[in-house]
This record gives structure tokens, C-alpha cells and sequence, in this order.
């Protein structure tokens, strides 16, 4: 499969453009196939003018038949075998292992927005009936359900070239939500986007949806801002940088009409590790913490880059466990270079500040764009002094707050930033001694976990993957899981209507089986 | 019960600054007893901190404590009998009757927001149990509830000086959510303002809840900016006019942290009659709809500001039915003299806009500030080439807009900016010949009524009052009914958590009963 180079613009492949990009092997700097032309402003203008042409086809489906798209996709997918694979590989360094266990789950978030569209609960009907002899007034039947938005524009993350890019996450949501989707491809990786952009287009028309329903622009930050700026445009899923995510909410938040930004930006990912349990059984956790600081070469979005504990027994134990670990950790092919650039830099820049110590440092390999593992500790007190301790840092490192004394961890945690992720290490005997820590730290994080490691984000209902700023710009969702589907949605009422006028959710008869809040009781269907 | 002109710190009475405000009876321009102190920097300083360290006490409160704590501050307005109603009278021209039912819906609120409390399911508890046999990864145990964002800065509307004011439906659905509230006090009823803020304060006392959980200060748009900007805020609820709304949103956004903000707008609520209604049956609307559009002198956000309709057979019948219906509504108290003195330069400058024809006035009254109703007349084609045409006019006015033939009526709902409200009257014949209409319509709105008219907002669980822009700055939710609680909490994960230490509404055995989402599943308690 040769690779084109096109924008895919409403089924319709473009290069109308003069600008064009190329993809690069972290791992050698070789240059790859293909040269992908940057959208003009009349493509982009086409793409969104056909989202919003196609949006009142497609929010008209049926749940049975977007579910029908969204498995259509998954198999398109699929279907691109090793071709893909290959050329992720090849873009963005990653294992092969890594990307077709991302492929799988890639296709299992579609299959599985699928599955909540058939049930159909999603919609949140809520019916008051009418009470025509309410005194001193009669009281109409009034139903409301979840409709969607209209066209979203989604940003791919270098990160999940697979998974959180052109079908991912934020794409499998709005989709199912009804939105048709206007995808800017990450520049890091744009032949697996173009690979996935095909699939999308060919399970569009295989299923008979509107083939404005998604669109693939490639482009940079010019191309960036006319989408967002778009009138038509209704809300933005981004997963990226701190600075990126907020100079798209701020050029958003400008429009005419501000439209919702849901960026996913950065996070350290704090690991508590209480005294009771440090004393106790703190080396056990040490190779553990090493893999879920050096997963993926450090470049998860829930990678723990903040250890937090105290410095009174078993620390000693713990950081004599755990350098060892991260010194026989092999450095590993970041996504391009200029995120190895970044990290190289953040990890000296943290490295020289006020009482940071470095550890250990992993073990340096040969190649381009090698991210090495290291190990950094400094005082809950200096901590809490220093902001900048608290920056991303990108990569394989995590830095070790050790408080004088207990008392110094509710300070750190008060002081914490928001985070997607807070996970918890301590014995009976260490809740007896914090118990508000879990409320404390609920303030702090989208996901608190007890034990464990937050590298690894579960795709079910239940999942929140998000978190207060600057994790996010929006605390009010998720970008993982089932409940994402409610990024792109807002509620209807309808009032006194014929029961033939009204949606199917709503119908007094419920023919479809769902969930609904009726006369104040949730009732089972 | 004389007034002290006091800010409401916490639960103590302050007043430190300097500059001071009087309340006038718009019927009178007579000033009213009281002189209310503008709050320094210090003190809106005092009160977010208050609110902050208030907050965790107030969010660990049970269900029932904040049900009780919402009970109880209706009990106190409610205790302050004919003062409270006296003042209001006093200070906004409402008439006795409408402030004593406003009073009740006020209290019907808080006691709605409190059954929801007690009933629990509205943390929308998910469950992912477990799969430790999972291949190739075990799936980890997830569970996830609402949480509340913070202390929250509620703007009161001028309109509803008790049910969308001090303790209007922003504050209870904040108070229930488990969010302390700092309430800006309309400086168009500050009288009124103090009396609830003193029930608050009570009822905040009695039910022990942290004196922090409830501020009110005076201000205008220094004091405003203050209260948004203070880093501790997590959201803010308002309802006035769009010029401050769009600037509270602004402000919001700029924010280092930005935070929501649920601003209610304007609107102008049109009214759609379709072709064979308007021939069969449009004059029987007319009685209904002239008390509609005059309704509190035209002072609700739901005001059907514009009809939507053809010319044809029907429409002179119509229209000579609504003009005597019109011109002998006397004219009516407005809420203050801004308010009617705006009502009469926006009307002026609709009858002066091309194609626009006045085709009838209401009665004049003696005395100051009195809106006087009016109906004017454009044709589609003008309304389509003129977006002033959209501009609400705050007051007892409505335009209406008759399109040459059915055709263009849809022209006219795609031109239509985000509403509130749109309501639409067609026979079964109408909606043969558009059977698109109410899908079109929902696109524009954020209630659909089948008949009836607008004004009249029905608190209970299905309303939905909001709409797409500039309807509101965030379609996404609901100011009115129980829905609104969804506008101040985020959700938060828990993974892998001893039941010990989870919610009680994510425990295994369910000890709240309520309703949960379980494996994928929503399970009746």
C-alpha cells in the first residue's frame, strides 16, 4: 500500500496545497515514503462545511446503524494488517508488541462506544409526565435526552499514534455521539494517519453514512486555527502539550460563539507512598514504580513522574531497591525528536534546581532520539518552595519528594497541581493515621488509585481519564472509556408533543428498551 | 426587620468599604430604606477563603445533612413572611401574587434539590468490577461518582429576585451538589438580597453546617471581577444580560485556571405557526399568545419575542386578533429604569429597522418606568438579510415575521442564533408537509414546546433551560430543574479500592440503594 500523501476531505482525497511535510524514523532520522501536502483554508473550509452538511443525515441514523459504522471501522482497520503496523513502528519507534496491543484496543473502544449505542441508556431520558389537575397549575409533560452537538475537530497525540489519533478515542466518541469528526493529523505520524483516515472513509461508505461524517486535514498551527475558528465547529478533543491544549482553548474561548475545548494536556502522575507502608513493605514496590516510570520510554500521560513519601524508615531501603532497577533500565527510541530534545533538556533544567539530587540514571544505548531513564530525589521542603518541581517532565524520570515528617505530605498534596492520576501506597495502620487523604487527594486527580500504577488506562464505563487543570481544561469528563460519550452531547426538552413526534427514547412505550428517569424514579426497561 | 445594608462574610455581617448603593422603587423612583456597602477587596477575599476551607468540611457532609441544610433555608425565607415579599414588591414593581408564587417556587426548589439528595443516584455511580483471570491483562477493579468542583460565584438575575437570586436555582443546585456559594447580590434588590442571604446564614447555623459554605457580597463590575478571578473559584452561574455574561465568560477564561461559566443570556423564544394551523386555527392562539408575550411585563427569559409564520390564508385573521389583544394590555411597572429605559430605545430602534411595521401598541399608565406593549411586522426576506432582527427586546414586545411561502420558514430556522425556548404550532397536515421541522428545531433550542407558550419554566426533573449560544455560553447543561446539579461536579475515579475506603455509593453492597451502572449494566437498587 503506497502512501499518498492526501488530505482526506469528505471521502474525497486533496492536495490542493504547496506545503508539504515528511515523516521521519526516530530511530535512524531516515526520512520515509510519502509527502503529506498541508490542507489550504479551502480545504479545510470543504471539510467542515461537509461535516455540517452530513451532521443532519447522520444525527438522524439509527443507534443500530452508527453502532454498524463504528464496528465497520474497527474491521477496516483490521483489515490494514501489518501494513499498519509497520509504518507506525517506522513513525514513531514504538515495538510491535506496543502498537498491534494498541491496534486491539484501538478497535475495542470502537466496538465498544458500539455496544453503549445499542444499549442506548446513554441518552439519559428523563420524562415528568403531565399532571393536568395540579393546582394552582396544571403541571405539562415535559422529556429531555442527551442530542449531539454537532462537528468535532480532533487532535491527534503523538503518544497513541493508534489509540488517541485519527480513530481513537476522541473520535470514537463523538462519532457515536452523532458528531461527524474533522481529524487534524499529528505530524509525527502521518502515513499511519493516512492509513487510518482510509479505513475510516472506506467504513463510512460500506455503511452508508454521509461522507462528510470525517474528514483528515494534515497541517500545523495556521491550519490548526481555521479549523478551530470555523463557525460550524461545535467542540475540540486534544491530547498533546500544555501549550498546544491552551492556545487552542484560548482561540476557542475568543470565537463569536466559544465552543467547549476538551484537551488533555499534561500530569506527574503523583505516587504516595505512606510511612507505615514505606517502613514496611517499600522495597517491594521498587520494581514496579521502575516499569511504570520507564513504560513506553516514559511517554504515557499517567507515567508517574512524582514519588512522594517521607523520609523516616524504609527509605533508604525503597531508593536502594529502586536505582538499581532504573540504572539497569536500557534507554529507548522517544517518538521524534523533538520530544527527545525537550526531554533531554526538562530532565537537566530539573536536575539543576534548588536540592535536586540525581539518583541513578539508566543505561545509555546507541541510535537517534534515545530516552534514558534517571532517578532524581529532593526535599518535601524545597519542593514546596519551587513550582517548576511540579512541570512535566516528558520521558523515562521520576523525582522523589521525601517530607521531613508526615505533617509535610498533607503540605505537598495542598499544593499539588491537578493531575489525571493520584495513586496511594499505605497499611491500615496509615489510613488510621491520614484518614482524609483520599477526599484530599480526590480534589487533586481524575483517577485515584489504591496500589498500583496509572500507566495502563482501562477502556470500560467506569473509566475517568481526565482530572482538574492543568491536566485538562475540562475537569467535567473523561477522554477514556464509555462516559466520554458525553464530551460531545447536550440535553432537549420537549414539551406537551404528540407521542409520534417524539424521539423513540422518549415515547411513553419505550421502544427502545432504555433506562429512564420517569416521575422522578429511575426505572429498569 | 430593618435593613443593615451589610455583606454576608461567612456568617458574619460586614461592612468595611466606603462606597455605598440605595435600592428605588421603580414605580416611584422613591429610594428605599437601606444603604448596602460595596465589598472591599478584603472582604470578597474573606469570603472565597471562607468558602474554600469550608469546602471540605461541607462536601463530607452525608446526603441528608446537606437535604436538611437545603430544607431548612426554605423554612427560613419562608419565616420571614410579608417582609420579604413587601421588599421585593418594593424593589422590583412585581405584583404580591407573582412574588409569593415565586417565593414558593423558590422554596420548591430547595426542597426538590433535597429529595434528589436523598435519593442519591444522580452521582451516576459506575462500576467495572474485577477480572483478575483476564487475558493478556487483568481488568482492574473501577469505580466512579460525581464529586463537587468547589466554591462557586452565583450572579442573580434581576427578574427572579428570589428564584433566580440569592437563593435562586444556581445556589441550591450548587448547595446540593456540595459546593459553598458566594452569591454577587443584584444591586436592582439588594434589600431583598440581604433578607434571604439572613435566611441562609440561619439556616446554615441551625443545620451546623461550616459558616464558610455561604457568602453575599455588594458589588458591581469591579467587585464582580474580583470574585471571578480569585484562584479558589471553580465556576460561576448567572443570568442577566449578554453583555455581562459574555464578559464574566471572558474573564473566566483568561484565568491562569480557567473554570465554567453557566451564563443564561437572552433569547427570543420564537414561536413557529405553520401553514394549515395559522388557516384553521392561528386566531384561537392569539388571546394566549398576547399573555404570553405580556407576562410579567415581559420580563422572562422565556418571552416569545418572535413569531414565526406565512403569509398566507389565516394570517390577516391572526393578526387582527392579536393587535386589540395587544393594544388593550395596560402597560406595566418594569423592574428597574435601566430596564424600561433600554425596552424603549431596542424597540424604537426594531420599528426603525427596514421592512419592520408597528401594527399595534398597548395602553399607556401613569407612573414611572411602564412598559408598554407592542406588536410589530417583518417580512422573511427582511428578517433574513437583517441579524439586528434577532436582537432580544427586553419587554412586553413581539415581531413577527411572515415568510412569502412555506419555504422560506426553513431559511428562517437555519438563520435562527441559539435560543432557550422554540415552540411550534402545526396540524397533523403541517407536519406531513415538514417532517423535518422539530429535528431542525432542536438544533436551535434548548426546549421545544408542541403548543403552549414559552414563559412558564416548569421546575422538576426533565426541564432543560439553557440552549446553544448566545442562549447560554454552555449548552451542555440546564439552569433549571434537577438536571442543574450536574453543572458543578466532575467525576473521579477509584481503582482497586477496599471497599473500606470507597464512597458509599460505589461499595459492593450498595448501602445508599442507588441506582448504578454495574459491568456495563444499570442496575435498580
Amino acid at each position: 500500500m503506497s502512501i499518498h500523501g492526501k488530505n482526506m476531505i469528505a471521502g474525497t482525497l486533496s492536495a490542493a496545497g504547496t506545503q508539504q511535510i515528511q515523516a521521519h524514523d526516530p530511530a535512524t532520522g531516515a526520512t520515509l515514503e510519502g509527502a503529506f501536502t498541508l490542507a489550504t483554508e479551502q480545504e479545510i473550509n470543504q471539510a467542515l462545511e461537509a461535516a455540517q452538511a452530513a451532521f443532519a443525515g447522520y444525527r438522524r441514523k439509527t443507534a443500530q446503524q452508527r453502532a454498524e459504522f463504528l464496528r465497520a471501522i474497527g474491521e477496516q482497520i483490521t483489515a490494514l494488517g501489518h501494513t499498519l503496523i509497520e509504518r507506525a513502528m517506522a513513525e514513531t519507534g514504538l515495538p510491535q508488541a506496543r502498537l498491534e496491543g494498541e491496534r486491539g484496543r484501538t478497535v475495542g473502544q470502537l466496538n465498544k462506544f458500539a455496544d453503549t449505542l445499542l444499549e442506548g441508556s446513554w441518552v439519559q431520558a428523563r420524562i415528568d409526565r403531565a399532571q393536568p389537575d395540579r393546582t394552582p397549575l396544571p403541571r405539562p409533560d415535559v422529556r429531555s435526552m442527551y442530542i449531539p452537538l454537532g462537528p468535532v475537530a480532533v487532535f491527534g497525540a503523538s503518544n497513541f499514534p493508534l489509540a488517541f489519533s485519527v480513530a481513537g478515542g476522541d473520535t470514537a466518541s463523538a462519532l457515536a455521539a452523532g458528531c461527524p469528526v474533522i481529524v487534524k493529523a499529528h505530524p509525527s505520524h502521518p502515513g499511519t494517519s493516512e492509513l487510518v483516515a482510509g479505513a475510516i472513509a472506506a467504513a463510512a461508505q460500506k455503511t452508508d453514512m454521509p461522507a462528510g461524517v470525517f474528514s483528515m486535514v494534515h497541517g500545523g498551527v495556521h491550519e490548526s486555527r481555521m479549523l478551530v475558528q470555523h463557525p460550524v465547529l461545535k467542540a475540540v478533543g486534544f491530547t498533546g502539550s500544555f501549550k498546544a491544549g491552551r492556545a487552542l482553548y484560548d482561540l476557542a474561548a475568543a470565537r463569536p460563539e466559544p465552543i467547549p475545548v476538551y484537551a488533555e494536556m499534561g500530569s506527574v502522575n503523583p505516587v504516595f507512598i505512606l510511612p507505615d507502608f514505606l517502613k514496611t513493605r517499600g522495597a517491594e514496590i521498587a520494581a514496579g514504580l521502575c516499569g511504570s516510570v520507564t513504560l513506553g520510554v516514559g511517554q504515557f500521560c499517567t507515567n508517574p513522574g512524582l514519588v512522594v513519601t517521607t523520609d523516616t524508615a524504609g527509605l533508604s531501603k525503597f531508593l536502594e531497591t529502586l536505582g538499581p532497577h532504573i540504572q539497569n533500565t536500557p534507554a529507548g527510541t522517544m517518538l521524534n525528536a523533538g520530544i527527545n530534545a525537550a526531554y533531554e533538556s526538562n530532565l537537566e533544567a530539573l536536575a539543576r534546581r534548588p536540592g535536586v539530587t540525581v539518583l541513578a540514571k539508566g543505561q545509555n544505548t546507541t541510535g537517534q532520539n534515545q530516552g534514558t531513564a534517571a532517578l532524581l530525589r529532593v526535599s518535601a521542603a524545597h519542593f514546596l518552595e519551587d513550582a517548576q518541581l511540579q512541570e512535566e517532565v516528558f520521558g523515562p524520570s521520576t523525582l522523589v519528594v521525601a517530607g521531613n515528617d508526615a505533617g509535610q505530605l498533607g503540605q505537598v498534596i495542598a499544593a499539588l497541581q491537578g493531575q489525571l492520576t493520584a495513586t496511594i501506597y499505605g497499611t491500615e495502620q496509615d489510613f488510621r493515621d491520614f484518614p482524609d487523604i483520599m477526599d484530599q487527594l480526590a480534589q487533586k486527580a481524575g483517577r485515584l488509585l489504591f496500589g498500583g500504577f496509572p500507566t495502563g488506562v482501562e477502556v470500560c464505563d467506569a473509566m475517568v481519564h481526565g482530572g482538574p487543570y492543568p491536566a485538562t481544561t475540562d475537569s467535567r469528563s473523561t477522554s477514556v472509556g464509555t462516559a466520554a460519550i458525553f464530551r460531545f452531547v447536550r440535553p432537549v426538552a420537549f414539551q406537551n408533543f404528540p407521542d409520534s413526534l417524539l424521539p423513540d427514547a422518549l415515547r411513553e412505550e419505550n421502544p427502545l428498551g432504555v433506562f429512564r428517569m420517569v416521575d422522578g424514579k429511575w426505572i429498569q426497561p
